[in-house]
């Protein structure tokens, strides 16, 4: 964790496989490069790191829907342009098969093991009724000062 | 405005509830350390700074009609994902309030407080025949080169 | 090319027509200020560059396919809100031709000869069987690396 590393934030935002898929792309591509990179998942962008299957945790009524309306992680995710009822992520899944591109959960794995720091906004995780045992492993949980902090310091931030 | 302050710029495409609530979470993090804000409201963005009662102002047709379709202030708009003809917003609404987050309107208000500049695009209002006495008071007029004045000094730079 | 020029770098992934449009004129403004300005298009901003025509190139079934539901090029890009069937860029462009604006064809056009480098992302044109006889003269070609090495030099990074 060098001072003199090259810095890279994303806040991801969007909940879309898509555009989950291009920040990781860049993510891993910063890291590759030696920069330290940090994700900050909020909003839509949180869906990303569900675990896919249901966990048992108490909610609210209101938590209880958006867990149920919102994809359980990166498997499930809806892409932003041609959905076409689940046919669009399909045939994007298949044709990055095609072309030994890696899924997305092979990305955050990737991320995970290149030490991309994978942070959770916890503001929104309180909004959205999500508990840290719906979210998968390796990851932090914090704040939007957590991730200004880091941003201030980096040179390439990007908004997804 | 010393020049020694860090700064940060948002462009606010985007006229989501959801986008607009997270442009000024940052912003008003980063004014409450100490940096230099502006969020330039350009294209959709700029339907964020409009009052939510109808001005009489003369206009166009054409004008007229988009000042119509497009929503009418922060009170107003749409969110970018589950919207289920206007639920979505009131879902995310009462959820925000039960947890005593603050409302747009008060992320405005207080990024107002904070010092934000928040710039009006002037080419956009003049594309879509908006006129200063239909946005928010307090804000400023100015145009693409002025956003770039004020990012090319900055560190954080942000699209939503 | 000098090293001492502010640089300036856009993702593009979007693949609608205002957000195009966002996108070159900031690129436009930041050029007009001198800056070194790239603008890697990927995942569906790449349908900004392709040629209006129908260029006869040899493909397999799902590249066919994907040609054929994506935009072919700046004149027939959707736009992001208030699409209503086409009726909305028509919109669009009548009232930006109205108010004698550039349009995104014009932009791309000033983009290039003002040294705006528009580069066409390998992966993406490879997953959808893009070619590269099916793209605009004067583009580059290359991957997330390029990207990154522009950016980590810029102040100014942007994903649109």
């Amino acid at each position: 964790m060098g001072d003199n590393k090259e810095k890279t934030t994303i806040v991801l935002f969007s909940g879309e496989l898509d555009k989950a898929i291009a920040a990781f792309i860049i993510a891993n591509g910063a890291a590759a490069y030696d920069h330290e990179v940090t994700i900050f998942m909020t909003f839509w962008g949180l869906n990303v790191l569900r675990k896919d299957q249901k966990i048992s945790v108490k909610k609210g009524f209101l938590e209880r829907i958006f867990g149920k309306m919102m994809p359980r992680g990166a498997e499930k995710l809806g892409i932003s342009k041609m959905n076409f009822g689940g046919m669009g992520p399909k045939m994007i899944k298949h044709v990055m098969k095609k072309h030994n591109a890696l899924s997305l959960p092979q990305l955050i794995e990737l991320a995970q093991e290149q030490g991309v720091k994978l942070i959770a906004c916890t503001m929104t995780m309180d909004l959205l009724g999500l508990q840290q045992e719906e979210l998968l492993d390796g990851i932090e949980y914090a704040g939007v000062a957590a991730y200004l902090g880091d941003a201030a310091d980096a040179k390439v931030n990007l908004f997804i």
